[in-house]
């Protein structure tokens, strides 16, 4: 999606470790307008889909979730939570999550009551590196016995992998900008073609 | 707002020690079209003021900041972050808050880079109780020179005196359900007339 790599381009700081900052549009400060143009991209990606509900993780995936479900007729948006001891009041679907840029393994959990086998669920987040987060809400999504229809993912690090994992499992990944390459010393970033 | 305060008697649910669990609607699930008629009523109770960023706290009042910022023009939203040890990369302002609920207390921080002297910020969450979090982000905006135009709360626990303060110290505080009684046996909630 042209963009939103333009805008990488113009914000985006890489540093060392292949970490591609974006924080002032993306992720800590956040561009609405921006989002509402990826949020039509993926409608018009997924047009084929009957999605009822919009499943993300917390934090930084809940302000692109929100907007998201406003381009699918306003549907529910659910957002697995995450704790480091999984001591939870009530009956909750939950997986594990590794972290790529904290290096830390969390529990991710949705409680039972807001995923269903009637659940036809778009999967959206803000980053893909490894793919550990989309497998842990895929892992709950498939213990409700809800239908994954589509992952949406604003930057995925092609380099990384886990982007075409999932597109070998068959799951719609839609990724709206993949980076390939990182260079942290000449601030170069360099996407799929 | 009346569909608000309808919505908790519908969904909500008591339990002891002045809990109110709204996570259908608010704050795990969350109600899009809900959000967006609270926006517009944000918006016109807030119509006499300049404002141009949208500030929250994570992770419950993110969904929440993003549909409101859709009714102000698509405002930049900005969250601040939790971290129990605070060791961030760069400048921050920073501040800490005491969770009611987890009874823990985090240090919340927001990059330097987006907080200045020149805005003029509407500061948004789903809960208000005691009012640790909102002080701690009305500390943060004013380490920053910018301007707390007002607070727009969803779910005011008006018993616990939080708000309150806020109204006393001169700041437009516009809470779109102030709860005065919680029954956690008879699942009996009453509001502020």
């Amino acid at each position: 999606m042209k963009i939103l790599e333009d805008r990488i381009i113009k914000d985006g700081v890489v540093r060392a470790g292949n970490v591609l900052k974006v924080d002032c549009f993306l992720n800590h400060q956040m561009d609405i307008s921006l989002f509402q143009e990826m949020a039509k991209e993926w409608k018009a990606r997924f047009a084929d889909k009957k999605i009822n509900k919009i499943l993300t993780i917390e934090a930084s995936g809940i302000a692109i979730a929100a907007i998201v479900a406003t381009a699918f007729d306003n549907c529910p948006v659910v957002f697995a939570k995450k704790t480091e001891s999984l001591n939870v009041d009530g009956a909750v679907y939950s997986s594990k999550v590794t972290s790529f840029t904290k290096k830390r393994t969390y529990d991710v959990f949705v409680s039972q009551k807001y995923l269903s086998p009637d659940d036809h669920i778009l999967i959206v987040d803000d980053f893909l590196a490894v793919g550990s987060a989309l497998n842990g809400l895929i892992d709950i999504v498939n213990q409700s016995g809800a239908t994954v229809e589509g992952l949406g993912i604003a930057i995925e690090k092609g380099f990384q992998g886990g982007g075409d994992s999932f597109r070998e499992k068959g799951y719609q990944l839609e990724s709206l900008a993949i980076v390939e390459k990182l260079d942290a010393e000449n601030n170069v970033i360099e996407f799929r073609k």
